[in-house]
C-alpha cells in the first residue's frame, strides 16, 4: 500500500493546476527519494499553467509540475554511493542519457534525449520527489532553504553571465526577471565595470537598481540613446539577453560595440525580423545561445560564487507562500511585481 | 606635371564605370607607390557598378574603384623602412587609424574610422596605386600574379573558415561564390571530415565538387533533408555562411547540431525573419560575425596555407581579361558562371 | 565451472611477463565481455615488463597486462543498452567514477580515482576482457583490426596535436616513437605548414620522413641551429613534445617562437633543470600538459580523422606477432627499430 | 642652448645611481614631451642599481633609469593627433617597431626588437621624458598621481591575473611584492572564491591580509599541507606565480589541482630542477608565461578595474619620497618592508 503526498498537478490538457493527493514515488537502484523543503516557481511553470502552445505540444498530463527545489534525502537506492540519507540537496532538472555524442562531450545539458522534471516526467512541486542520484547536488546544512531552492535557476544566470568574460567590461542585461537579476549579481561579482539593466517593470528595475545596476525603463527611455550617451558613444562590451523580447534583443545588439559579445538566454516566442548584416556580421560580434546549465561546470561556479559571499541571492527572493497557497504564488509571479517566488510544502 | 595612367572610375552617382585617364598618385612619407600587375573583381565591385543603396550612401564619386590586386613597388616614401622598391606585393584594403580602442586591441579590421580603398578613397583598378607602407604584404617573387591578386579576398575565406575549429568536423559552406569556394579549400586543408556546399548555380557547384565538396543544389534538393540523411540525423558541426541569403542562412542553422558553431560572412541585404529560439538559443550555438580579415593574423595564416601547398587557389581563377575589357569581366562575374575573374592592367 | 583463456600476466613483482591460463572474466550488469582480435603494445607495457620504479609502486600482481586492443562483443550485462553482441569495438582504458569534481567537469581522463586496465585491474592481453559498457567505442565492421587496436593510443596523439591550433603553423614533434609518428599524421591532416621531427633512431626518423615530416637526427645535428636556419630565424609556432627526454624538451622550447605554444605528452622519468625564465616566461609561451584522452571529445575527433581518410594509420604498424610470440613482440618494441607492434590472440 | 633637468642616472658600469643634471630631451614628429609628476620604483630598477648580470649584459650607460611614471604633456610633435598639451598621462614602457610578425599579431609586448625606457633608452626618473605619442595613455585629471604612476606596473598584475579565469576559483598568489599584491586585488575584483598568498616577509603578508588574502608565511608553515587542508584535499584552481623563487614555484604547482591553470610572471634568476611529469603533464595543467602587458588590451582592462572602483591601488603605495631622496627610496624597496615606493620629481 503506497503512501500519499500533496502535489501540484496538471491534471489534463488546458489551463490551470490542481493541488491533489498523489502516491509518494518509489525509487530505482540508482535513485534517491527527497523530502522537499522549498519549491521555487519558474517562468516555464507559468507557461504550463496557461497551457501555451509549447506546453500543449510537450507535456503529457497528468503530471506533477515544478523543477526548482531543495530538500532532504530520506531514502537511497541500493547502488547509490555518492549521496546519503540526511543530505540537504538541490538537483539538476535535466536527466540525461549518457550514450549520445552530446552527453559524451560535455553537452549533456542540450542532450537530444534529455528529460526535464516537471515537464517530461513528474516534477518537484510535491512533498517528495524521486531523482537519479547523479542529478543531486549537496548543499551545506546551514544554507537557507529558499536559497538552496534557487540553485538550479541561478545556474541559468551563471551559465549566461560566464559565457564570455565580463571582468572590467561594460555589460548590458536586457530583462530584469529573476534570472536577469541573478545575472546582474554574477556580473557584478565577476568584476564588470558597469552593468546597465533594462525592463519595462518599475518594480523589477527597482530591484535591479538595489543590487547595483544602472536601471533603464525601456518603456520610457530610448535605450540606445541613453546607453550610447553613457558610454561616450562606444557602446557596451557584453550583452546578456534575458528577456526574449525582439525589441530588447534589437536594442541590445544596437548598442553592442564592434568586436563585442552577446549571450542569449531569453526565449523569443516566435521568429522575428533581425538585421544580421548590421548588428552581427559587420560588427564582428560573437554570440552564444544558452540553454540550461553546464553539467557540472556551472554548478561548481555557482557554488563558488555563493560560498565566497560574492553573490547573495537573498534580495532576489521577494515572496514566500505555503504550497497550499500556490494559486496566490502563481498570481504574484504573473504580476511582474516580484523577484523569485518560493513555496514551502 | 603629373604622369597619366589608365583607371576604372565611378565618374558620378549612378550605374556603370568608365575607363579613363587619371593622374598617377603621389605618395606621402610613409606610403609606397605600386605598379599593379593583376586586379581581381569582388562582389562589392558589382554593387558599386550597380550603384545600390549601400554604394549610394557610402561612395563619393569620382573615385577609382577596386581593392584586390598585386603589383611591384616602384617608389617608397622617405620614412618607409619595411618595404623596398622591387618588392612584389599584395595589400590589405582596410586603412586604419591606430588611435581608437578597436585598433589598439587587435580589432583594426573593424575600426570605426577605417578607410577601404576603392570605396572610401581611390582604389586599385588602375596602373598605379599609393598605399600606406604598413598595408603592404610581401609575396615571394615566383608567386603567380593572379594568385597574389587574390590574397586579400582569400583572407576573408581564411578568417571565416578559421573562426572555429573545423578539423575532424562536418562542415557546411552555404554559397559557392569565390569566397565560398576558397572557404572550402581552407576547410579541406584544415582537416574537415566532410564539406557540404550549397548554391543554386550549377557552374559554381561544379567547381565546389572539383575541389572536394559534396555539392548540393539548393534550387533542386531539400538541403535539410539531404544533409540530415547524409549525417545520420546528427547534422553538421560547423556552418560557414557565405551567401547572405536568408533561406540559406535558415537552412544552414537548421542542420547545425546542438552545441555547433557558425561563422557568418555573407551580407544579407536587409533584415529578415529568423527563429533565434529554435535555431540558436535552445541549440546552444556559438556564432561569429566575420568582417574583413584580422590584421595581421589572417595574412600569416593565409600565407602558411599557400606556401605549404595545402591550398591551391589556381582552380578558383576561371577567367582573365585585360583591364580595357573590364565590361566583359564584370559581365562574367555578374553571370554567376565564374569563379574569380582577374584583370591585367 | 569457469572457462579458461590464454593471457599475458605479470605473475609477481619483478622483471618479465608470462603467458598462462586464466579464467575468462565474468561481467557485471553494466559491463560487456569482449573477445579480443588485436592487441597493441604501449611503452607503458615495456615499463611493466622491466618492473621500473613506477610499476613497482603501482601494480599489484598477479595481473593481466595490456590496455590497447580491439575485439568483438560476445556478451552484455543486463543493464547494457548502448552496446550489443556482435559489435566490433575498441575501448577507452581509463575507467572512471562519475562522482568526483574532475569527472563531472569533463576531466574524467585525469580523475583522481581512475583505474587503468592492465595497470590497476586486469588488462587486455588475453583472449577475453570484461569492460564497462560506457568505455566501449564502436568501430565500423570493415576497419582493419590492427587499426582498431590503435585507437586508444591514437587518441593520445590526437589529444596532444589538437591541444593548440596547428593549421598553417610550423610544428616541431620531438620524439618519433609510435605516438610521435601519429602526432605527425594528425598535424599534417590538420593543415600544419611544415612539421619538423626529431629523434635519435634512424629507423624512426625514416618512418617520420615517409609520412611527411622534415626529420632531424638529434644525435647528429644541432636541432636548434638547424631549425632556426630553416625558419629564417623565427622558430616554430607549436611544439609537440613526445619524448620525455630533458634535452629534447630544452631543444624544443629553445626554438619555440615568442608567443608560441607547447603540448607535452612525453613523461620525463625524473625532475630536471629547466630555464623557465628564458624559455617560458619572457617568451610568453602557453604550455599544456597532456595525459590520456578527453572522454570523449578526443575519440570523436580521432574517428573523424580516420573516416575522412585524412589520417591513415597503416604505415605506423610495422610488426605483427601472435600473442604466443609476445617475447619477440616486446623485444622488437624494445629495439627502437619499430613503429607500432601488434599481436593477434 | 638646451634646457637642464634633474635626473637619476646610471653613469657607468657598476653599482649605484646618481642624481645629476641632464638636458631636457627634444622630441620627434610623432613624440610628446612629458613633465613628470610621480615616479614609481620597480624591482628591475633595484637590479639596475646593483648592476647584476642581466643589467651588465643589457644596459649601455650613461642612461636615465626608470620606467613607471605619470605626468603632464607639455609639448607634442608635429604629426601627433591623439594626444594634446595638458593631457595627464601614464605610458607603456615598451616601445615597439610595427613591422615584425609579433607586433603585427598582437604580441608587440614580446616583440624581438622592443626598446624599454630606462633599460634600452633614457627612462623616466627625471623631470621630463620624451615618449612616442602612441605609447601614451590618458588618465582622468582627477586621478591621484601616485596611482597614475602605477598603471604600467599594475598592467603586469592585470595581465597575469587575467591570463586564465579566476571567477569562482580558488587562487594562490606566490609572492607578495607589489605586483603580487596588485594581483590579489585583481583576483578579488574578478570574483575569486578565495585567494591564498605566500611570502616570507611578514610586512608584505600583512599587506596581503589587509587586502583580502589568506596570507601564509612560507618560512614558517608548510605551504602544501596548509593549502591542501584548507581546500579539503582538492588544491587550488589557479596559480599566479609572482616570486620567481624555485621553492615557491614548486610549492605552487604541488597544490594545483588536476586540470588547473598557472600564470607565471616572476623571473627565476637561473634554471632549476622541476618535475614536469608529476607537476604538469600527469595533472593536465595549462601554463602561461607572462611578460609585460598586452598592448593595449591590458590597459583597457586595468582602466575598467580602476574606474569601476573594483580595484583600489591606494593601500599598495606605502612610501613616498622626493626624487632627491632617491637613495632612501631605493633602500626602502630593498628592505622588503614596503609595498610600492613612489617618488615626486
Amino acid at each position: 500500500m503506497s503512501r500519499i503526498m500533496q502535489a501540484i498537478v496538471k491534471p489534463r490538457a488546458g489551463t490551470g493546476l490542481e493541488l491533489r493527493e498523489m502516491p509518494v514515488p518509489t525509487i530505482g537502484a540508482r535513485e534517491v527519494l527527497i523530502k522537499t523543503r522549498a519549491l521555487s516557481i519558474c517562468g516555464t511553470d507559468l507557461h504550463i499553467w496557461h497551457w501555451d502552445t509549447w506546453s500543449a505540444n510537450r507535456l503529457k498530463p497528468p503530471l506533477i509540475v515544478g523543477h526548482e527545489f531543495c530538500g532532504d534525502v530520506v531514502e537511497i537506492g541500493k547502488d547509490v554511493t555518492q549521496v546519503k540519507v540526511g543530505d540537504f540537496v538541490s538537483a539538476e532538472s535535466h536527466i540525461i542519457d549518457h550514450t549520445c555524442n552530446l552527453c559524451r562531450t560535455g553537452n549533456g545539458h542540450i542532450c537530444r534525449n534529455t528529460q526535464i522534471i516537471g515537464v517530461d516526467r513528474d516534477g518537484c512541486f510535491a512533498e517528495y520527489i524521486a531523482m537519479p542520484a547523479e542529478n543531486v547536488w549537496q548543499n551545506p546544512p546551514e544554507m537557507p532553504v529558499e536559497i538552496a531552492a534557487l540553485m538550479e535557476n541561478f545556474g541559468n544566470a551563471v551559465h549566461t553571465a560566464m559565457a564570455m568574460p565580463v571582468v572590467a567590461r561594460k555589460v548590458l542585461v536586457t530583462g530584469c526577471g529573476p534570472v536577469g537579476l541573478m545575472a546582474i549579481l554574477v556580473a557584478r561579482a565577476a568584476g564588470a565595470r558597469v552593468i546597465y539593466a533594462t525592463d519595462i517593470s518599475a518594480y523589477r528595475l527597482n530591484l535591479a537598481r538595489q543590487i547595483g545596476a544602472v536601471a533603464i525603463n525601456a518603456a520610457r527611455e530610448n535605450i540606445s540613446e541613453k546607453i550610447m550617451r553613457e558610454t561616450d558613444g562606444e557602446g557596451i562590451d557584453v550583452l546578456l539577453e534575458m528577456s526574449g523580447a525582439p525589441s530588447a534583443i534589437r536594442d541590445g545588439f544596437a548598442v553592442l560595440k564592434k568586436g563585442g559579445a552577446a549571450a542569449m538566454l531569453g526565449l523569443p516566442d516566435k521568429p522575428f525580423e533581425f538585421d544580421f548584416g548590421d548588428l552581427v556580421i559587420l560588427r564582428g560580434i560573437t554570440l552564444r545561445g544558452i540553454a540550461g546549465r553546464k553539467m557540472w561546470e556551472t554548478w561548481y561556479e555557482a557554488r563558488g560564487l555563493i560560498r565566497s559571499g560574492a553573490v547573495d541571492l537573498a534580495p532576489i527572493v521577494t515572496h514566500k507562500f505555503k504550497m497550499s497557497e500556490f494559486e496566490k504564488a502563481f498570481a504574484v509571479m504573473e504580476s511582474g511585481e516580484s523577484g523569485k517566488v518560493v513555496m514551502v510544502p
